[in-house]
């Protein structure tokens, strides 16, 4: 692409750094920005840098939080003794949706995955381990996608903390909701034999 | 959404305004953000802010430069005397890139749309119809997109320039070379038996 403006070029490659964003799409939406008034661009780089410069991670679960403990973390009600391990941000808005878990969460920021450079001591592990180890947690669920990445993160963290008295599991794997067996893969099919529940255990929340 | 931050939540408001970019999206890019170094952010930010305060467009074709007038229209090698009408300066570069345009370009910067609330008085027409009043300009190429919107700003122009002395002409709707015939919508392949062209023009640049 060559541009008649170095000052478009800039903005366009600037915004095809952004993941999915490709420099057609870019160039689509740098011109709508130009058409919009000045006022919408000043909003939305404010916005952007002011949440880079002051978010905060809660200290707890480390998920976004604009206060040192999030309001899950600080809520009483909820159960402080069952965890939920989850990815990121988006895993625990999902779960919250479901309005079906009560205790905490932990959020790793990531998964283990050698081939983006991303290690356990990149992720929030340590800080779970040492939970599990003061006792106070009394079962892990795991929450991470099924993939290889998510299970190896799984199994590194079931390594270390498999000796404490902690109850572990991980979310059911299965044939989702409403969907057709025909269409299932064979791996989700056969895990879902295996793993069958009594008939009566699926009745419940229906 | 409900978002555990403030900060995320108007970070991913605003750039849930750019279009074609949803909430989730929106969401994904934000966190992509907020995983890359602070500088990422900041680069990003203010090449869009300069962008939108310094950006210029030529006094001649109105094209996005920065520069008063653009390089096309201070190449002494083009041709003044043709110009071809475009919506925008993707328009302008894609023609480019064809290399068979020598003459200059008129950025009307949209189309007339009614249903968006864009009239004549927005686009930048008043300028056009002053060039080719003035004489210089011997042809006229319309290469507007072929939609309701681009016919009936092309037949606007068209109706305040037919008395003066210029050439009008449009690009060639037709098959796209490449194309399979049977998938050709109906209007297409219609108006391309009606302007069927000689066999020896068509072996021309080929």
């Amino acid at each position: 692409m060559e541009f008649s403006s170095k000052l478009l070029e800039r903005a366009v490659n600037e915004m095809a750094q952004l993941p999915g964003i490709g420099k057609r799409t870019a160039l689509r939406l740098v011109l709508h920005l130009l058409k919009q008034p000045k006022e919408q661009t000043e909003q939305f780089t404010s916005a952007l840098l002011k949440m880079r410069e002051e978010i905060k991670f809660c200290k707890k679960c480390h998920n976004i939080s604009d206060v040192e403990i999030c309001d899950i973390c600080s809520n009483p009600s909820r159960d402080g003794s069952v965890i939920c391990v989850v990815e990121d941000i988006r895993d625990v808005m999902a779960l919250e949706n479901t309005g079906m878990f009560k205790g905490l969460y932990h959020v790793l920021g990531g998964k283990i995955s050698p081939i983006d450079g991303v290690g356990p001591s990149q992720l929030n592990i340590n800080s779970l381990v040492e939970k599990v180890k003061s006792g106070a947690v009394k079962e892990i669920i795991f929450a991470l996608s099924s993939t290889m990445e998510g299970d190896t993160t799984n199994f590194y963290i079931y390594k270390q903390i498999k000796d404490c008295e902690v109850i572990t599991s991980t979310i059911a794997r299965g044939i989702a909701i409403g969907d057709e067996l025909e269409y299932a893969d064979e791996v989700t099919l056969g895990r879902s034999l295996i793993h069958r529940i009594p008939f009566e255990n699926s009745l419940k929340n229906m």
